[in-house]
């Protein structure tokens, strides 16, 4: 999306509410903070994703000329609010958990402090980018875990759901630990490793296998996979074996091939012995097709000679789960805690920050949930990220990122770590929270 | 997404292929056609959406100079490569069905045609465009049966996967039958109508509900829907009561209020009372909180005294079915048809038409899907809308469509009107094809 049209990604209520609040002269300060309510099923654990795009979001916040015309044109705006909006930026601070944080239902992983109608302003898009990223980041740490270290690829984009989800599905994948995506803009925007292969289409567009893997294999001499089930798989293997010698005889080796279907277990094993056989023994198996973490499971721990793995669609659109029953709430306003006391969607109010505990063998223990500046042990997670509208630290690189998101995934104690559900990770409220609250309940 | 970006949004795998096949002057015509494979469990039918954004797509579709300079940069690609995608233009054509269009498995709804690495090199936004829009006006469809003429507003951005998720959703949703939407990109870009209510932030910042209830009305007396859940909703609409009359000496008249947690049906009844009993018997009452087609449909046949509803992630998403079993397959290559044989995604050879049966009673019998030429009763459902790379008709308006999915839904029969799964919809494959299937097999 341009730039101009950011500030348009909002809910309406945001700027209906926002002219109440400045027509009321309410802009003291306000604490919104974003958490999920709870685990998706079979889940055990979320990983924070998408701060650098709420960031940026939030340094470039204004509305153009173009959209202050739209609204004036679609009515309900008063001149006095339009004039205000012109020149709003947003001048507030950011705390947040770090990308490639694990964390937990109720845990705040951001929290937003800045006159009100701006942390208002903001709600809708900061929701969409966190929800987004993180979502499809904790989706695919499942495929990580599963792999055990062989690579995964991010085949995503065609079924991911429109542009920016196929763009940032990489990136969240990338930061959890894939090795690279098939993304093309995603490479050109984060620098994340391009990988890719060949269509069934390529195939049958020309005569005869050979006479496709030739064509493909001497047109990109640099990374050679070919993909062989468009027909009969274990024949066109075969096939590979002869290529092969024909194709070293001009300096080009054959990196891999790709499985797309069919029992994948059967043919990998039967394509590997195919290859050993001709003395292909340095040719990869890349396996996709429907891919999600249990398949990948399943087939590492069955022993199947597949090198690496491409993951799509459900990945990309966390097709389990494909949105985290996420809130960006009110916590406090003009230094009064508040609290949403809805049915089934009650909050913890005031500032706050969580504590986490690792034991002596380096594994999560449990998190406290408290107010800022009730002091606990452990490892405080959010941080201050964002002063007066900036950033206190330029974005961190991909690459650190996902440093940070290998030593989380390393922190995970065993239970967690399996794809079924286990028991529920020791996240604790802190008597001066709870003290919060109830405070807060007789007030209201 | 900016113009200069959509080409890039692609799978590596294109530019590889289309390398090959530029440097074996493999740039015949080549036939393409976008179906989906299966029903997700409970759908009985799909909705097309997305024609015009894929139309823009292929009327826009070059590579920009800094997309050339970042491929050459990443590698892999040959000068004579990067120099002829400089000048290349999408020039093929388009027959597809008309957004709105209901249709089955296995039928094509978009045929592209065009020289091979052209049509190879949309694939992937083709697909991306058409997937998500499809999915989620198939998605709606199933709200606007649900709610039996009841407005449904589209609430899903905030929990949209990314950006344009958000954006094409709420197209989607307004295509298949929604009233609104509270995007105001969608507003602003599509001219849906936009709506909105309040925040449980907008209660909490204020003392007390009533003030809130007072401000919001003040500052927006245009359309007013107060939100009545944050603490006591039958507490909150007896003060909505009191509030009215206070309102109307001012000229403000309350349209309606909001119930978004808790047991919606119980509510809903005693707030329908208390406002019947303050004479309130206009205002209208407005549901929301994690609605989906069997919430909503409940709702309708428990006769609970809602007027609308607010339907957000779960359409917006697809949650239960977040992605379609599409494809995008080679059909027919330099007059030759293709066909893919891979296990259990074996395709339909060569350039197909579906005709449409229809009763006396004004409900689909049934389709055929035969080849282009073998002319059947009923309704040819692909029309041919691009030529040569340009449009044969400008877009049409959301209003066409709209209309044209509401004749759509009017000639569903019964079974398939229902949100739980139906016999299957016949669909039948003409002789002409399955020979045609035959003498392909036997070629290859």
């Amino acid at each position: 999306m341009t730039s101009t049209s950011d500030a348009l990604l909002i809910d309406l209520y945001e700027l209906t509410m926002a002219q109440a609040y400045l027509s009321q002269g309410m802009t003291e300060e306000a604490v919104f903070e974003f958490f999920v309510r709870k685990l998706p099923p079979r889940r055990n654990f979320f990983m924070a994703a998408g701060l650098d795009q709420v960031l940026s979001y939030l340094e470039g916040f204004h509305f153009s000329d173009e959209d202050i015309d739209y609204l004036n044109q679609a009515g309900g705006f008063t001149p006095a609010f339009l004039t205000a909006l012109k020149t709003l930026r947003f001048t507030g601070d950011v705390h947040a958990m770090r990308e490639g944080d694990i964390f937990f239902p109720h845990e705040p992983i951001l929290r937003v402090t800045a006159p009100l109608p701006q942390a208002q302003l903001v709600e809708t898009r900061v929701m969409n980018l966190l929800n987004f990223q993180t979502m499809v980041a904790s989706k695919a740490c499942r495929s990580v875990l599963a792999a055990e270290g062989r690579p995964l690829i991010d085949f995503g984009l065609r079924r991911a759901q429109g542009a920016e989800a196929g763009l940032l599905a990489a990136r969240a994948a990338y930061v959890a630990g894939f090795t690279g995506t098939s993304n093309v803009l995603a490479g050109a925007r984060f620098a994340i490793p391009l990988y890719g292969t060949m269509a069934h289409s390529f195939v049958q567009a020309h005569h005869d296998e050979v006479q496709a893997f030739t064509h493909i294999a001497t047109a990109n001499p640099h990374h050679v996979v070919l993909l062989i089930d468009t027909y009969d798989t274990e024949a066109a293997a075969e096939k590979v074996v002869i290529l092969a010698g024909r194709l070293r005889q001009q300096g080009i080796i054959i990196h891999g091939v790709r499985l797309d279907s069919g029992d994948l277990a059967d043919h990998a094993r039967k394509v590997r012995k195919i290859l050993d056989r001709g003395g292909l023994t340095e040719t990869r198996i890349l396996a996709s097709g429907n891919l999600d973490e249990d398949r990948v499971h399943a087939l590492v721990h069955g022993q199947v000679p597949i090198d690496s793995f491409a993951v799509g669609t459900a990945m990309t659109t966390s097709a389990d789960a494909p949105f985290l029953d996420c809130a960006y709430k009110l916590q406090e306003y003009a230094g009064r805690p508040c609290r949403k006391r809805s049915e089934g969607k009650a909050t913890w109010p005031g500032r706050k920050q969580v504590y986490r505990h690792v034991g002596a063998d380096r594994r999560l223990i449990g998190d406290v949930i408290t107010i800022e500046g009730d002091h606990q042990h452990g490892r405080p997670l959010l941080v201050h990220v964002m002063e007066t509208g900036q950033r206190l630290a330029p974005s961190p690189s991909l690459e650190e990122l996902r440093g940070r998101a290998m030593a989380s995934i390393a922190e995970l104690p065993e239970p967690l770590r399996q794809l079924n559900l286990a028991d529920p990770y020791e996240v604790r409220i802190a008597p001066a929270l709870v003290e919060l609250a109830q405070k807060v309940d007789r007030q209201t």
